[in-house]
Parts: structure tokens; sequence; C-alpha cells
């Protein structure tokens, strides 16, 4: 598997509307995109940093993944997942990773936000982290 | 505030030897760097992702943040914090967010890992992610 560099850190948030402003007037950064993804049960805003986004994550319902972390987390949000940009693909990856004894959510790349190929690696083979792979179709 | 990039990625694990293989083996990156730092009663372990690196922290006593994390965390290991690179003096920053009416942890920057001048925000300003600010005073 070849990465190049973080794509994303994924944050969940109680409220976009509260966390947007603290990301653009204190820390300078500017939202460049709102999207909803139904797929997911999430709304997502973007900031760009380096080479890498920081994509805020508001539930939409309560049964998705993000209202059940803000609920693990006692209320609050925090950094829900890191996807990795994989250079060599992400069907690739995940087989590689199965190979070698791993586990993962997804045995096959699915649509993410903003059109990326994703898939999630399984927390019990990380260490607890949240770990998302993805590739842009289009490079 | 002036942010360049992401500087890195606090992960804490339950152990360094073995989360290490996980990150060099399956994900494909070199850890260059293991460092113990004892105000902050953890084990370090630094990789390159790009711009960004990952710091895994691993708990030298009990009373370490990083243990008190994985055990909020039900046993398990996660993203702890994020680092952002400040290009105007993490002090400047420090002041800005205090102007703005925002909390912090550290009132003054402090030496952290690699050298470098940090200051954490405090969780309730941020919405819950630990953010924390720092600068290389060699450049």
């Amino acid at each position: 598997m070849q990465i190049s560099h973080i794509e994303h850190i994924g944050i969940a948030v109680t409220s976009l509307d509260d966390a947007i402003p603290f990301y653009e007037e204190m820390l300078g950064f500017k939202c460049f995109a709102i999207e909803e993804v139904p797929d997911q049960k999430v709304r997502t805003a973007f900031f760009q940093v380096g080479q890498t986004k920081l994509e805020l994550l508001e539930a939409t319902s309560e049964d998705s993944a993000i209202a059940k972390f803000i609920e693990k987390n006692g209320g609050r949000g925090g950094v829900q997942h890191i996807a990795f940009a994989v250079e060599d693909g992400v069907a690739h990856a995940l087989d590689e990773i199965q190979e070698h004894g791993g586990r993962v959510i997804d045995k096959e790349p699915r649509k993410g936000a903003e059109g990326l190929n994703i898939a999630f690696m399984h927390p019990k083979t990380t260490g607890g982290t949240l770990v998302e792979l993805c590739e842009d179709p289009n490079k």
C-alpha cells in the first residue's frame, strides 16, 4: 500500500453552526464546502489546512455513527477518523490488509464525500483508531 | 493566527510495541524516532506522512493524560489531539485566542517533543477536540 499523505481528518461536532465559527474566526481557516452524505447520515463542512482537509461531521440522524461517537464521548465532539490517501488503489489496499490478517469494515470501496472511493479499516486492527483509506477516481 | 499545516496527529496507543508493526507493516510507514517526554509521562514514536507526522503516544504512568484517555475510551487507543503549525508564534496565538474569549490550557508556550514550543487549547473552546499549537523555534 502506497500512502502519499493524510487526505482528511474527520472531526465529530454536535453542531456545524457552532463549530464553523471556531475554525474560521479563531483558527483562521475558510470553510470551502458543506455537503450532506445521506449514506452516512451526516452533514459535513470542509476546510483545507496545507495538504490535509478537516472534515467536520454533524449527525443528521440518531443512528448515525457520528451521533453514537458523540454519545460515547460524553456528549462532546472529537476526532472520529483519519483518512489516508492511497496512491495504488483502495481495492488493492483492502486485499493487502486482509492478506496480512487485518480486518476491514468495507470489503470493497464505496463512494464517500467529494466523490472519493473510500473504505474503512476495523478498529480492532488499528489499535482503536478509525482509519479510512481513500482515492480520487479522477486522478 | 497563521496556521500553515497540520504538524502532527497525536494517537494514544496501549503499547508502542504492538502499534508500531501495524503502522510499518500494514500502512507502509517508517518509524523515524522514539522519544520519552517525562514532562507529559509518555513515550512517543514518530512517522512522517506527507507534511504531517503521526505521533503515537504510550503512557509511562497511570496518571498520564494518555492513560486517562485510554481508560475513558473503553481501554482502546484513538486520536487524542491535533497539532497545528503556527507561523506567527504560539505566544501570539494564545493572546489572540484569549482576546476572542477562548480558553487555553497553557497560558504560555512550553517545550514539547522534538524541541517544539507548544501550547494546548481548552476542549471547551474547540468543541471537544484537543488542539495543540506548535512552532519550531529554529525556523
